[in-house]
């Protein structure tokens, strides 16, 4: 393959001439250069980015941290992050860790060696520390999960208020017996929005039963569904059912169909997210919608005016309970 | 932030000096060595990974060109490259093209540029000449789609023979009147399905009505849903359907559920690829498994060879027919 070496040597000059006519043309004559130039064109030699990215800083990509991309909430939100990053003449790369610290190190770095500006971290388990310490000297924003007491902007929805909305929806349909399908409470969101259930209950004077709270360790379709055997097992069975994922909650209605109980007759459903898969299940399913597409918009805008060294500010978009067949 | 100038400046030492610390420390005096390194850790200086990767030229970076992250098709096949290319000491960066070839070039452009060491295009649409050119002279894969008459090595499925099993899997139930939702005939894999449906039929002396081949410009649930109504519009209608895509099938499912119409009593229903969702619909999707973890395992050693100049050879790997409750 060309390199300069090679340029330099066909062309007659030193290396640092032919690195000259590549990065500071005015400065050589235009003898020199017709002939480094001719060189670089008959030895079909393609100057390294690399080079270029050392010298200049600015690779133009922007990482997105993500724990995995089978859930489908991520996707909606990629696209808004993604159709404003190439607006604005960014491209992005899409990271998954798998909640592995190792592997988050390993796009860390990227940004540490200028191979890419930035990060919007949507990963919840993202070591904080390390985050925090990093988002010290590099531009980052979280998207969707953040930092409680953390110093790194946010776009988020008010979760905890979303989850009281999910679950007042249930008890004005005039459920008592209501079972949550949480999370692992590691994850800020499954905290938040286990406080909007507990607040809807005790708001109502309902009793909130230790057997009916369920928390699952992975977000997966098998979970929602091992929780609601879970629930179908006890001896008083809930009416009513808030999952905190349409992932989990999708879970837990193929359960349901399996033993033939109705939905929302026997057992009512509400789910969390909107994606789309939400509304081609039977029955479709009452859901949370979060505004992903907006929130993946703002958090690459907030992402690039960082870079661009502006001020930026957390931001909490609405969100909305959409009702359809499930309850 | 520190740079490599100003570390050479606390220690007291040229630039060179301090390069050959990080780079030859052997040729380095131990007390040079100790004075530069101080001052490496005073400062907090991290030595540029863009460098070191401008002299060794090793990323360890894959990348992975899909045209769409929302399709839980490829979600599977980017688990078995990860986890392959992990083992390897590899890291993947996932690059969403939208089927732009503009956006494609970016990403070739980063493999030119040595930022990554490879590529599994498993883009139906990318710009087969510039692929091409490309894999002349730096490691490329393709997975899932490839080119019919190239010279890139692939890894890929019989989509003619699994969609011929498909096809006669309904025939052998007794039905007649089958229609087939088909994507763009732009993507081998379209064209290829198309022949297995049309073989099966012509093997059974079963008629091929036009009005009930359909071909959707895109691969959502949307365009399944779309095309099902067109289906149910027509005068015959089909006593049975193939979808080349379980995401296309199960947007068919909706709008059956919608209209109740009974699957599989009233219309019999096939899909394809068994993504997650398609055991989780009512009823659950028959469909043709393909071995996506293993495609995705399989072509990221063939990408990991290829890197290490070894010789690597195409590969076509078994599907499989999985009778669910829709037929």
């Amino acid at each position: 393959m060309a390199n300069i070496q090679k340029v330099a040597k066909k062309a007659g000059v030193s290396v640092a001439t032919v690195s000259r006519v590549l990065n500071n043309p005015d400065v050589v004559t235009l003898k020199t250069r017709t002939k480094v130039e001719q060189a670089i064109h008959e030895l079909n030699y393609e100057p390294s980015a690399l080079g270029r990215n050392l010298r200049t800083s600015r690779s133009r990509l922007l990482l997105v941290l993500l724990p995995s991309i089978s859930n489908p909430f991520y996707t909606e939100i990629i696209n808004g992050i993604e159709d404003t990053a190439i607006e604005e003449g960014y491209n992005i790369l899409l990271c998954e860790t798998d909640s592995n610290p190792e592997r988050e190190n390993i796009y860390f770095n990227m940004v540490k060696n200028r191979l890419a500006e930035g990060i919007i971290s949507m990963d919840p388990t993202v070591n904080k520390k390390t985050l925090t310490d990093l988002a010290k000297d590099y531009p980052i924003v979280q998207c969707s999960e953040y930092d409680e007491d953390g110093t790194i902007c946010y776009v988020s929805i008010d979760n905890e208020l979303a989850a009281y909305h999910a679950v007042r929806h249930l008890i004005k349909l005039g459920h008592e017996k209501i079972a949550l399908i949480n999370s692992d409470e590691k994850f800020l969101y499954a905290r938040e929005r286990y406080r909007g259930f507990q607040k809807a209950m005790e708001e109502f004077e309902l009793p909130i039963r230790p057997e009916w709270i369920l928390n699952m360790e992975n977000v997966k379709f098998e979970d929602g569904q091992q929780a609601m055997k879970g629930l179908l097992k006890q001896e008083v069975r809930p009416t009513a059912v808030f999952a905190v994922s349409d992932v989990l909650a999708i879970g837990a209605l193929k359960e349901l169909n399996i033993n033939q109980i109705r939905v929302p007759e026997d057992i009512a459903l509400v789910g969390f997210d909107k994606i789309v898969f939400s509304n081609m299940t039977h029955p479709t399913l009452t859901t949370i919608s979060q505004p992903m597409y907006k929130m993946g918009s703002i958090s690459a805008n907030m992402l690039i005016n960082k870079i661009k060294g502006k001020a930026v500010e957390s931001v909490i978009l609405e969100h909305e309970l959409v009702i359809r067949e499930s309850t």
